[in-house]
């Protein structure tokens, strides 16, 4: 149904409804929306006698409360817009969150039946190229540094980059891209009218005057854990791939970890060190198999790239004049002195070799420059 | 042949003359004495016209100037002993590099014919349960630290720490064993009378004294870079597993990490700030999956032991009230203020729930000690 263009504007309205009225990533209302659409289901609470058990009741009593006009009012008045499957700029790569309803329980997550989206960007757009990086609130200076860094360089090379506009890994995410001059997204658990935290409204402000903000609960909610947690899927399933920048045992971050990897997504760890608490929930990830070591933008932009684009450099370090050079070479290299020459005779009882082949060795390592000769013997320069 | 008990009086003479007359690890000699005897190896060399190439006649010159009792002199007035395959305190592992045979030209190595070892301790009881710890020589502080705490970690729980006593992460690896009483083994690139770095000529003989030194090559010789690259394969082979604690990305510590997987042996790396060039060689490793990320001793001795013995506990962060309730009570808990207490029903509303529901689970977070109640409704204690 959704692939099928936009839906009608009563469609849309009763979603408006719905995304006031049950919370946002209920699994239950997001399938029954998908199956039977949010009008019927709005009719359905609305009809006096609807039976259901404890949530249905409660989704009738607080659809009573709800103003869907008020709704778009608020919306409107801080220039968001209701997106809806079908519509130009809903990101498909949302629908792979189908995959994830047969998760246990405290896992299970449903495609959203409509995003709330403030900004200047297409979402679709926003996110074609993208990767999402998290962390932890309580970041440290290393964590907030690096994940400028990586979402800097990410952009670059020309990926947007999501996140939470959390304070610590998040906001230094978002900084980053912005400072880069890039595309950055952010995807709240709040109502899209409001600033959470509060001290980040003039970053939500910038997000969107170049990317998108985003929410799935309807304007006026607040933040709460469980509205975290159903977000994270959003960050997740919105992108290539998820770093993981600083987490400490129980974070959150994990949380959007665990869901790009439930959604096939490239799941990233950045490390630091082992005697900070930070890092210890990333080290864990990190044991695990599914998860990449990342040090740099290179590295995060080869893992979510198409297999055999975007290679980051290869890392080996220098290049020495010694590396061209084979092991009977090296013994005689080895054994030349670093002060005091030597003859080739000694040289070669050193290196282990006959006279004649050290000598012959002696030639070529000169020819190199990588020894010198005088009278009285060879040395290194 | 090696299994078939000690080798006689006149072979083990002919390997220590071998262990001066050829370089330590040559792959060529190291099959020769297996197949024909070192005697056999060292009569032909001394008959004069040996044919064979610079290397043979290499060994002929060397041979000429070496005298065996020498260096069985030098080695006893340091205490050291000669040992070769079939005596006791041959150490088993050491067969498997057999299996190296087969590797490209500079990868290739051999089991020694023989190690000169110093030290009141069983060299083969030393390394039965063993773990090699090494890494940069220019470590940081950070390194230097956290390698010395996994090291004493490994003591506590029963391995033998083996590294190669060089500055920095080898020996802060040898002292956090010997701080923790245990036994810990040194694995040189010089001859056994001598002590590289001088520096570290105190901690070879505390190495000793409890512990093992250990090298291929003859008293008197100097360590050379060639050397020390033969040496990584004896550390590797020794132990169950090699642990990188920090490394740049062309530290000859990644050498001996490349031998630990060539031999089959566990490969682990301790993470560090990826601002920081010393841990760049063990980040790079640790991005093969093959290279476990280990955070502390339990998690070293989890990878080295029995499958399904050694298990390290399992890192999850403190456990609050909060983790033993369910999705819905959690959604009422999210929806109780903080400070003003409120009623049931405005509860009940901000959760999306019906208030007899959202009345029934506050009962419950009381009970738990998860809410506070007073006449003006509830709020979180």
């Amino acid at each position: 149904m959704a692939a099928d263009g936009p839906v009608s504007t009563t469609e849309r309205r009763a979603r408006v409804i719905l995304s006031r009225v049950v919370e946002p990533g209920d699994v239950d209302a997001c399938r029954l929306v998908e199956e039977f659409s949010a009008a019927a289901l709005v009719t359905r609470l609305s009809g006096g006698d609807i039976g259901g058990g404890a949530k249905v009741q409660g989704w009738a009593q607080r659809l009573a409360a709800t103003d869907v006009d008020a709704l778009l009012h608020t919306a409107s008045r801080v220039g968001a817009r209701y997106v809806c499957p079908g519509d130009h700029e809903w990101p498909p790569g949302l629908a792979d969150l189908h995959r994830c309803e047969s998760q246990s329980r405290d896992r299970q997550a449903s495609v959203p039946f409509g995003l709330w989206v403030r900004g200047d960007a297409d979402l679709a757009g926003c996110v074609r190229s993208a990767v999402s990086m998290v962390g932890a609130r309580s970041a440290t200076e290393y964590g907030e540094h690096v994940a400028a860094e990586l979402a800097y360089g990410c952009v670059e090379s020309g990926l947007a980059v999501v996140s939470g506009a959390a304070y610590g890994i998040d906001a230094s995410a978002h900084r980053g891209a912005l400072a880069a001059g890039g595309t950055t997204c952010a995807v709240t658990a709040c109502g899209i009218d409001r600033a959470y935290p509060a001290a980040h409204t003039d970053l939500l402000d910038r997000i969107a005057a170049s990317g998108v903000v985003v929410t799935e609960a309807a304007p006026g909610c607040v933040p709460t854990r469980s509205r975290f947690l159903v977000r994270n899927r959003l960050i997740a399933a919105l992108t290539a791939g998820t770093v993981v920048v600083e987490a400490a045992l129980r974070s959150g971050s994990l949380n959007t970890a665990r869901w790009a990897q439930d959604l096939g997504r490239g799941v990233m760890g950045v490390p630091g060190p082992v005697t900070s608490k930070l890092s210890g929930g990333v080290h864990q990830l990190l044991r695990q198999p599914e998860t990449l070591l990342v040090t740099d933008a290179a590295e995060i932009v080869e893992h979510v790239s198409p297999v055999g684009s975007g290679l980051a450099p290869s890392k080996s370090g220098p290049v020495s004049a010694r590396d061209g050079i084979g092991a009977r070479a090296r013994l005689v290299l080895d054994a030349v002195p670093k002060q005091r020459p030597a003859a080739v005779e000694s040289i070669a009882r050193a290196a282990g070799l006959a006279t004649e082949e050290a000598s012959r060795w002696i030639a070529d390592l000169h020819a190199r420059g990588l020894v010198t000769g005088s009278a009285s013997g060879w040395r290194l320069p």
